[in-house]
């Protein structure tokens, strides 16, 4: 059985500058992403960074991708319109995406999903509590019904994405704020799954249970069907007219 | 125009046997909601209660019925199976239902949804903020983006409903639970709300803005048709075989 | 890995009282199917008959059933309802469930969508082509994009059920008629298929695209999750109230 | 009570060019959907046009505007993304918008959907027949269970769209395709629905069954909520942290 093919792709700036981060990502949230995939024998997880040419998505690097993961903060508006476009038109061919954290404003998010991604957001040190609404789902599998994160940046709804295919965890936050942070999309022939923990100054991506949830996400976007032409085919009729 | 005619159905037992709860709901809490309804110009609404006969739902009562709202707790199990499939055909033909607080475990919403209802529960005099995920559902008017219920039984994930056909409300719990707490589906042409606020012994009926959202329910589930036939007619072909 | 355990449901009155039945499926239309099931070397199928004691659906039975095929049409109201329940509740605990043409009106199809199932219909020897709306989904693998059925009864819309998870086939008639004749729902933790296609006057078990189409619902359906409670559990606060 | 604000937006090129066209819509199809929407006393419906300064579609027309109806074809590619872009966020500021035909490649159709629209397509001037699946729908009120259009261009599946809410229509072609012809989706507080009826040579929208269709849909997309804003704004927590 082939293994997957994950690209995570980063940023890798706030890392780089910020000592609160790097204390917790000391070679970028990308490598500690893909590092815990890897130790699954099913998935082989490389990166990809903002600053390298074609922000590192070439064509080549996406033909090598079944599922990319998103993690963007401060530079959404600065990917370049193309390259957006190029990973939009990937997932409508089969191509599964996974966007962690801030990611919700990232252009790929917004082109796919067609809305805004606003939320409300607070920094604040406060305990999140990531709760389980569909415990069959496979991006659940393995996952408790619910786990606490001592610390998390709050994202509160009303959250601005369409009506998801299933809402798989929805989260609890200590200063009074809930938030739909595990939910599911399709797009053409394309999985897609948010997910809200991953703040770069919590060590979220260090916690059992979000490497889990991320791991299952992986292997739940990876594609039935890729390549798949979008064109609008010209057809004969069938039966006689 | 025509006012929409409700139907309050209720067990009204509690009300009668604990004190707690008739200091709250001195005539049981069908005459508050009934009251809070009948203020509003394009509702008329009455009652009925679990001990009249067919429980208060009579074929002639459910004729002039276009959205019954069922509040029950202890009897669930005790409802005739006659009546609850009589309500459940109504729903079908295009009576609009609101279910209430701990009627997620009624028949008639278990017998439409299809599933277990279940939950987590916790009496424990805690607080509960309403969060409006949808703000632009006609359930959502006029509702501000979060309203507090200083105490509210807890209702907690996972809930077992269907993914709803859009999910109003999500509820954050002091003791550290959420739960999506206004959820719509439709059954054939009867449309659905599930509410959670309402245990007995808080005045959540009181609650200007729990009134607000039933209000808002009633105009939502008011069908757009009734008493369609849900038979399988056997049809002759329209084109040439 | 396990194979999967399916159990191929039939009410066997057809075949045995219809020669026309009798000459498609000389063995009954389960043999078939669970013929052609376990040509797959992952599914290990058996097969459960209406006239059995319990209707061949004992505990012991239920017990061995990772996914159950279903297909009624006679004897839909003489099924015993503690069976129908004890199927329901099986489906809400992880049971995958593939209800097959006529079983849009047996029990559990009714219990477990909630709605009336209804739909127009016609014996007519007409022509049926079955399209694949989303060529994407594990159900539609090795589909091709249409397939014809030579002759099949029509089931048209509207039909009642539920606004679907997805909407795998939609099915052209010759006559001038459409239905969607391929739609996934989930009931907790159950997965559920809808598949159109066998009357049993016509050969349609005995199609390699129907014999795939129905091969891969076993494996959308197989339960990621089962067994498990369906309770209301009463629960200690994670935070202090 | 105020009437609801319509503009009719058309690239009026066909009609123009094209005598095939002009004998159709002499005024260009804009005028004639204009022109059944004012008959209805609630509706207040202008035009604009491709070759208008800003497409017609001005800061002040779209303040004037509560539902925007998009007929597009030639010209898709020569939009100007900034007019594209103010249209996708006034739907997401509650808008509604009505996608006619071969809007279905438009470029607010895909940066609102996500999906690449993609479709087969025949002309063929062949028999369609639409089918009402959810005869409940406000946008079904008063459309018959089925109607025939004895020429449409043909639109096949796979349809490349999102699940949609809900599938209001799908449309039986004489060739041997199928079609979900009538589809909602929301986008933030946006209404959004698609019909597929429409081809810029025949007279469909002379049909009074796709005139109520048009008319009911325009009601139905008829903004709850409107000019929300879509910031993600920095919040302070309700709870003690």
């Amino acid at each position: 059985m082939n293994k997957i093919n994950v690209t995570v792709w980063n940023e890798y700036g706030d890392e780089q500058k910020e000592k609160s981060v790097a204390d917790i990502y000391p070679n970028g949230l990308h490598v500690t992403i893909a590092g815990f995939l890897n130790k699954d024998g099913g998935i082989n997880a490389k990166t990809a960074l903002f600053f390298e040419p074609e922000h590192g998505l070439t064509d080549a690097v996406l033909d090598n991708t079944d599922v990319l993961i998103w993690w963007g903060h401060r530079y959404h508006d600065n990917l370049d319109d193309r390259i957006a476009s190029r990973v939009v038109e990937r997932v409508r061919r089969g191509m599964g995406i996974i966007f962690l954290h801030s990611a919700h404003k990232s252009k790929p998010f917004m082109l796919l999903l067609g809305t805004s991604g606003s939320l409300s957001w607070r920094e604040a040190h406060e305990r999140s509590r990531v709760w389980t609404c569909s415990p069959s789902h496979p991006i659940a599998k393995g996952v408790p019904e619910q786990f606490a994160l001592d610390c998390e940046e709050m994202y509160g709804e009303p959250f601005g994405i369409p009506a998801p295919l299933q809402t798989v965890f929805i989260s609890w936050f200590q200063g009074g704020n809930v938030f739909r942070s595990g939910v599911t999309f399709q797009r053409d022939n394309g999985r897609i799954f948010y997910f809200q923990p991953g703040h770069e100054t919590y060590p979220s991506y260090h916690n059992e249970h979000v490497q889990r949830v991320i791991t299952n996400a992986v292997k739940w976007a990876n594609p039935i069907v890729k390549a798949v032409s979008l064109d609008c085919p010209n057809v004969q009729p069938l039966e006689k007219i």
